[in-house]
């Protein structure tokens, strides 16, 4: 660790468990590599916060977005949320065994499921989402700042329209 | 999409590839999924960039830690950049197959293998660095402002250290 922290150093190096210090390099200045970090610790949070109600955040997204569409076909959700399609047929295979969410026939093309939540996905959806707004967003909002987490979504925003 | 779009309302939806509009709901002011989109992009744009040198965002995290720490164990690389055991054995695996690092014992723990670049290596991080910030970091620049970049990495680094 350096003699001057200031608030630039600090973020160079990064403790590991042995209570050696990792030096960063070039890589504390990448987005790519920042983003990753953020991302696993808020995942992190995302799962001990949610853990009585056994929600992973790909699943709770999965939900989220069938409430929203109800009807969409299985590819546009896999495509929106960025999963690739065989994760996504094992993802929503465990949302149906857990009576949380449901297939059918889509009206408009045989060949593709439409998805619906259950009365009882909706009720768990709900609920979980409240969890999730007073537990783990509001932490984040804690450490962000109010200013702060509408300027992180508004640059996130720039990134991800970026293609 | 609503009439009156907003620079708000129009993160609430996302386009697929048929020209459906996917309502994203509650997800749209999520910060972890607003991490993920943004992640997914920015890994996107390093994949198509680094083409040439055939290097994922998490090989080239590799070399530059191993660069920057050149010595330090496996198990310590694998903690400081959050990637799991099995995966960063593979990882490695190929970049010795590459002839770009290599594993020695370590010094003062003989169960352990220090990590070091070859020659080789320290010649191809350093041309990959450059290429990928001229390519792919000199975008997100543009994308983000210079403001805005130090904004993001400062607003990132509040969540990495989150734990």
């Amino acid at each position: 660790m350096k003699p001057t922290a200031s608030k630039a150093s600090a973020a160079e190096d990064r403790p590991v468990g042995d209570g050696t210090s990792v030096h960063l390099g070039p890589l504390a200045e990448l987005v790519g590599y920042s983003l990753r970090r953020a991302q696993l610790a808020v995942f992190q949070d995302f799962i001990v916060k949610m853990k009585d109600f056994a929600l992973r955040p790909a699943q709770f997204s999965v939900l989220a977005i069938i409430q929203a569409n109800p009807g969409l076909k299985q590819s546009q959700v896999s495509e929106a949320l960025g999963i690739n399609r065989a994760n996504f047929v094992a993802l929503l295979d465990e949302l149906e065994h857990r009576n949380l969410a449901r297939r059918a026939p889509s009206p408009d093309d045989r060949r593709s499921n439409a998805l619906y939540l259950t009365p009882q996905g909706e009720a768990f959806l709900a609920e979980a989402l409240q969890h999730l707004q007073t537990k783990h967003e509001r932490r984040l909002e804690e450490v962000l700042g109010e200013t702060g987490k509408r300027q992180l979504l508004d640059l996130l925003q720039k990134l991800a329209s970026l293609g």
